[in-house]
């Protein structure tokens, strides 16, 4: 059965990137924002399986290798922001990683881009939950994965649309940077949303946990600590 | 040999406790606050070990209660903040949790404080790394646990004393509240504190990973993403 799927990742203090890069786009590699994103991905780009579809040579056949293979394979369709699908348009090149539909989440109409390799890009301007229900029925069967930036995955998370989340916990503190679960979830005073890990795989490098979204929950009062009633005063 | 370390549960966004309660002390056990905290700790206040300290009946007998008897008998001394050792003198009671002696920092000296069961409570008044050594010296070999909370846990990562910490990332996202690793670590641009996971037990309410603090590096440009050196433009 199809499932939306996202993973992404992230700082120990929850950033997938430095702060957001004001200057001119031709400095951005030299930017802070750059230096928090290649290093919370650096495991990635050591891995082959995403070398591989890059194009790279080298890399490292690793258990994190496996992991980044396993989430393509999975994939049958992506959902991408429009930064994102913008910004890789160029250095993706004739035959970008992805050889499986992407629908892009923009405001802006635009014909279908085929691709080599299996991969197009469709433009969707009537939201999100349309880009999620076309890459539903693209995706023959497998998942439908959103591909990002951060952005997108909160807003897909906010809606509901999300069933698993896969989070790549890099072991660094950033301290500052683009948060991935920022403030604007939309949850109401004791609410919160619940996830349940489902798989976990760890490396010196980073750990690998995966969380099936079961939704919102008031966070009810709990006063299972007390026993004697002392800290239920 | 001794090592100094902490140990705290976070959200999967970070958090500790919902946003700080500012109403009535007597209010809280009603605030979002509380009730962030509570969830974040459910696993704790289920776990026989931490109940047994607390004098509770119940609890249990899981692989996250081996993780809280584990932190407690690897404690041999402890470092406190003010707000908790405040908070938790009447509720600890004759015999606090700790059998152990604590160390709080504090601006307001007062006599040592005795209480049965090996705890006491020692105030220091010439900070937190005057505090660690002296908790240090009592720890007899064993490890110094700052116990909290979140401010004082913060203090003792950016001075570069801690050396190990322990998150126990709950699978809820509480939106807003009082955030562990929150922007007041003094990193400069492009600095990270850098960290290796050593161990990680995972269970459906919660992953415990344990991290060795390695300290401060800088976020170097790495392009072995790149390969074509397409990227590295």
């Amino acid at each position: 059965m199809t499932k939306v799927t996202a993973q992404m990742s992230v700082s120990l203090d929850g950033f997938y990137a430095g702060p957001r890069h004001s200057g001119e786009a031709a400095d951005w590699m030299e930017s802070a924002e750059a230096a928090g994103f290649f290093r919370v991905t650096r495991w990635v780009t050591d891995a082959m399986a995403w070398r591989e579809r890059q194009g790279f040579a080298g890399g490292e056949q690793s258990v994190s290798s496996r992991v980044v293979a396993e989430s393509f394979e999975a994939a049958g369709a992506y959902v991408m922001g429009r930064n994102m699908a913008d910004g890789g348009e160029v250095p993706w090149g004739d035959e970008p990683p992805f050889r499986a539909p992407v629908f892009v989440v923009t405001r802006r109409p635009r014909e279908t881009l085929v691709r080599q390799g299996g991969t197009s890009f469709t433009y969707v301007t009537d939201g999100i939950a349309s880009a999620v229900e076309q890459a539903r029925a693209a995706a023959r069967g497998k998942n439908v994965a959103v591909a990002g930036g951060g952005t997108l995955l909160r807003q897909v998370l906010r809606a509901g649309l999300l069933d698993e989340l896969e989070l790549h916990i890099v072991p660094t503190v950033l301290g500052t940077g683009m948060r991935l679960l920022d403030a604007d979830l939309d949850l109401a005073e004791k609410e919160a949303i619940e996830l349940t890990p489902t798989r976990v795989i760890h490396t010196p490098e980073v750990t690998h946990i995966r969380y099936t979204v079961n939704g919102r929950a008031a966070l009810v009062l709990d006063d299972r600590g007390s026993g004697s009633g002392v800290e239920a005063r």
